[in-house]
């Protein structure tokens, strides 16, 4: 520590609240110090009306990029100069690449999970997917596939606040993709859910069902899975998700949240340093942290 | 370092321009490290007209202090929400303290100033002193002198812009400190100099006479000095100046200015932390370090 932080140490930031126990700092910092790069990564406790001037404060301190993360990732996409082409449409950003005092919002949630399948051999282009959920990873997703091409995207979602947002990413993505088939159904249509299970190639829970404290809970019937089937989770707490055990007992492949999250980061990473991150170098450094702690 | 800075690590921060080259982020962040604190300190090039909106981003991030570096540390006098008393007659600051978003400024070079000295045994109570210069660091030090019993100060300064603030400091201190006999006299007047020298306990040279580039140099003919003189240098760079390898020569007391840097970043350690800097591991630290760059 003491060798590697001088009086030219580029700062890179996370801005969100809470962000206290958020493992981003670890990762980015030992990846820096991994590939001996001037950086270091703290987080910082900002609010949504705190933004802007956070915003300030990263051209005033020539900060060379931020992760953003809730509940700031949407208001963060209005304050940026500039929004890569899948954060114009999610409307939301995790990432902000400082070129110079310029600031461009990414979304690299989508990225991450596209990526998380790519490493269990699944390719997006020309699946059918099913996904539940309406939030900002959900979202985040649906527009990922549809931009590496998917053939279609069903969503689920109960009918509460975010099922607008839902029907706001059919169209938005009508436009952006037309050639992708994107439809919104109720999460209460289940007749209709185990249908499009039956017929598509990924499913997907971008809920928090399955997550502390609901873990031990799933939207899916384990009698709807199949063994050709692809189960992805964005749930990383628990590591596997009462849906990936099922799918798993089911003989499915399966592509749990924890690599999601790793590979978001990751692709953070390449924009922060424009460099691939020592995504193995990290996880065997975790998983030795992980034993030290038991 | 990756195990060091977490979600919750703390940021000090060093506010100035340039700062590229200072030694203090090395200094501070191995002495967290020493101590365990969950802290890190990072450098930011920050001119004087930024210094306002510096101040907005010390409150917003809850960064736990700062230092401040010329040439922002009269301004940021102007900018915090109370001063201590000696940066009070200073009218500069060299740290800032954050209370929960209150931003109070202190000096520490004159507390360095003296700390150095004592390291050599010599107190500054009831002694005379001779000051050359009249820019921050000398300023800081004859406040700090004032305020710690000092009898006498004679500030020397040639006929430039800082002659005036010789005689600020004369004026403000005849307020704060009127047992304390500050008189200001031109360097030109070099009868008066010998014979102040002749008198005085304490020399000091507070300008950059001595510092590369004009190392080689000294305003004091050695024929002057006697070696029951203690002699101390404001300049770091060399380590010896002329003036302190002519005082050595002669026998007296010395005190070069690298210990006023290290005790003036001590001082605001204290400050930050409520602890005692590790002093002796860092300068072991260093010289082991220095001896690796040969």
């Amino acid at each position: 520590m003491e060798k590697r932080i001088s009086g030219t140490t580029g700062l890179f930031t996370l801005l969100g609240s809470p962000v206290g126990h958020s493992g981003s700092p670890a990762m980015y910092n030992f990846s820096f110090q991994q590939q001996g790069l001037d950086y270091a990564y703290l987080a910082f406790d900002v609010k949504k009306d705190q933004m802007a001037e956070a915003m300030d404060m990263l051209r005033l301190f020539k900060v060379r990029g931020s992760n953003v993360t809730m509940p700031c990732k949407t208001v963060a996409a209005t304050l940026v100069d500039d929004l890569s082409p899948a954060a114009k449409i999610v409307g939301a950003i995790n990432v902000i690449v400082n070129d110079d005092g310029k600031l461009t919002g990414h979304i690299t949630d989508g990225l991450g999970f596209v990526r998380n399948l790519k490493e269990t051999g699944v390719t997006i282009q020309g699946k059918k997917l099913v996904v539940l959920g309406a939030g900002g990873a959900a979202t985040a997703l649906q527009v990922q596939c549809a931009l590496d091409g998917a053939a279609s995207i069903s969503i689920f979602n109960q009918d509460d606040d975010f099922y607008a947002n839902a029907e706001a990413t059919q169209a938005k993505l009508k436009t952006a993709t037309p050639n992708v088939d994107v439809t919104v159904y109720p999460l209460a249509d289940q007749a209709k859910l185990k249908a499009e299970i039956a017929a598509a190639d990924i499913l997907v829970n971008a809920t928090v069902v399955g997550m502390k404290p609901l873990d031990g809970q799933s939207l899916i019937d384990p009698s709807w899975l199949q063994s050709d089937l692809v189960v992805a989770d964005t749930v990383y707490n628990p590591l596997k998700t009462k849906l990936i055990e099922d799918a798993e007992a089911t003989g499915c492949t399966v592509a749990p949240g924890k690599g999601m999250l790793l590979w978001q980061g990751a692709a953070a990473y390449t924009l922060f340093t424009g460099k691939d991150m020592p995504t193995d170098e990290y996880q065997a450094y975790e998983a030795k942290q992980a034993v030290k702690q038991h």
